[in-house]
């Protein structure tokens, strides 16, 4: 309902209660494609499950700490961007996205994400964004390096997933970057 | 940032911290216009008073008991728009707005409220939507008796204002009605 | 233990988590007929389930923002009425009410709501009552009209019970009316 | 407004929000006697230092731990009686107390807290009263040794007034003594 | 891990979560003996009971309000202690403690409660510490008698353990004693 | 009170309320030489600025989320070291350290660094151990550097210090490095 639009095909959409059957369905329609590099995916068994974490992700938002929102794509939901957190004193925030299966290879994320980006620059005038990828993860990468992020450096074993550690590659863009 | 997209000309916006500067100004423009009939008026003194209401009507929308949102018209302030509750139980909820004073006459409220009543049947499926005005506020009166809503009754000194007790005409619009 | 004294016969009483199963029995007497108009009767299964409700309703008392109170006739809880919430910037507040099957016709109630009356603009010193009724609810109409109220409106499907939609008649009752 | 009436003279009452004026006053009266042995007496200093006790007051009644009612003498508040907190698992309680320096000498401490005794072993169904009195404050030793209340023990240095520690006296009634 | 050192072979430590399983054991080596004067021990079936404990234990250590900590004895863990509360107001504390079966006898417990007799009067500045022991509890009430505590009182039916009352002797300790 | 021994001179201890003013002294007898790296130094103008701050170290100590340890040398705190969070999914946990100007040059830090990693590694059994250093903070760099951590990256303009960005250097440590 509540929506940034991006361009014709594109927008973001803070997610309410009464969408969670169509957030549900998304990530089952991919459950094995998406746990690859998502912790959560296993979690999340049916409709409800969404409804605490919408609650969380909106009070997120109300706590002025960034947020959460659906990517829609000629108005469906296809994936999620957010901010993980916001730090105010030092001026910074970290994204964090996924999208479903079958609308990769569309530029999809790379537009949503450049929308997040002119978002903390311009919106919340930070000085600072990053976003961390699996090393191995490929299709994640290629989002900072279209966006003209710079590699800053590679945090070995920075995240578990199913009990195996990964590397986690660091991008980084300043306020200095894009001017 | 985030919008529900009513025309050319008019959206509905969430506001975050970072629009308390916007909002107490189109407020602070026409405070004498807009105290007779908002008793909240003159709690406002500062930007920095709206930082935890505005912090406020977003845990009203994360908790799903509706929501406020400015009203944009040409992507300015003008206005305020919100349900004041959801009762879900009973299947219904009410609204309430005011307009900055030279903004009226262009119709922006009654399109403003048509999409709250379309918000309030499709997206959130009530079957009831109730709009209070003061007996003697004619321009108020105005936006639901042209969006067809039924006179139901008058609720005898509903509101005090300054210490002067008015009454309240209840107007009604349910899904039968729309029909 | 903590009453308020009608008459010789009739007290209000706060119930604490020792009465629950005397409020249980009372509801469990008379299901049936008090489910008719009463949406959470099916809720109340055993005297468990009032000791969350009881606590609810004594934070109500310590926030002021009215109370419930068991009627007790003869010294028998034989129904309930209260405020359901003080609005204390517009004075005024509403009343609820429920009688168990049994003890209907012998006017417990009109002078429950009576006290409740004098409650409101004697002791917390308010300026309107107002009481709502299902329109069909005859008995329950009957309180209000025999105390003074006047009818101000129908709220077109006001109530949900059970699925199905039902008018409710508004009766207010103003510190004018009774000077 | 909600009462336990003892007899025709004596009741106990929950104070509300609306009472804060008057139990200021009957402690404004007799601020010297009563600070002799109660510590809180300087730090009441207005009518608004009670609103947010009397909250206090009516929660711990809300969360089934107790009570603290005005003593009621001639339609008057004179003084307090307290349960301070209820220890379910040892079903064990003690009583607080104090009374205005002009009412006192009528019994009224006497039955008031005779009447506490029975709603702690009537009502509550526990199993042992205690009450503890300043081994020098010889007007409230008096009342627990007039209600048979058996001396158990001398606290030493049990309480702190005003940088003095005094020693407390315990008294102790059990359900055996009473039968 | 975080330890206060009394001797060479004893000193106490703050539980964490990672403890779990090595109080959990202590506790389960020796049920039988420790229910007889505990009322607790049947509640704690697992290792996952303690952790909510755990968290409550170090909540009262972090608002200022006293702290329970392992007894290691060896470097192992055979029991317990803490203060109740801390009453700063009054400017006193109470101190309750267990040790499991297999290392009674080696002034474990003496050595342990002295320590705490000092914190509460050196660390913390009291005025009073207190003990209470069951009247029958001869282990438990020589702790008290060997570290110089005078008995001051029985507390009639001061608990209930197992549906039984018994008498609590309680002995208390001030700063004037040890002077 | 509650320590970690690390050897004869050095150990680390949890803070308390009492202890409020001696962290207090040690901060203020070189402010200028803190804040140079230290955001906070400004705000902490009193003893009393220490409460609220001891609550929160210890609250997050609590919640089993790492925690914040003053350092000891011959018994005198003379600088801080803790973990900022624990990451439990992950399983990492980052450092952060200050030392009093006067106590610099003998190897305190080193020591106290190189027995929280101890803990991280074997009592918390983590994963990985970060730490970040502004680029120019040579001293702060050198502790990382001496216990072998690798430099993984440089975060730019990773920290606000006083309105200026600076580069802050990531220097990660796991469990396959010290094996």
């Amino acid at each position: 309902m509540f929506k940034v639009r991006i361009d014709d095909e594109i927008s973001l959409m803070l997610l309410q209660e009464k969408d969670a059957g169509k957030i549900f369905k998304v990530v089952d329609s991919c459950r094995n494609y998406l746990r690859e590099w998502l912790p959560w995916v296993d979690d999340m068994k049916s409709e409800e499950d969404y409804l605490p974490v919408i609650k969380m992700w909106l009070k997120q938002f109300a706590e002025n700490e960034g947020f959460q929102a659906a990517i829609l794509y000629k108005n469906e939901i296809v994936g999620m961007i957010g901010f993980h957190h916001i730090d105010w004193r030092n001026s910074n925030t970290s994204i964090g996205y996924w999208l479903a299966e079958k609308f990769q290879g569309k530029g999809i994320m790379t537009r949503a994400c450049k929308e997040m980006v002119r978002i903390a620059f311009e919106e919340y005038q930070l000085n600072r964004v990053e976003i961390r990828c699996g090393e191995k993860n490929e299709k994640s990468r290629a989002i900072p390096e279209r966006l003209g992020f710079r590699q800053e450096g590679i945090i070995r074993d920075g995240e578990n997933l199913y009990g195996h550690f990964h590397n986690s590659l660091v991008y980084g863009l300043t306020r200095k970057d894009i001017r």
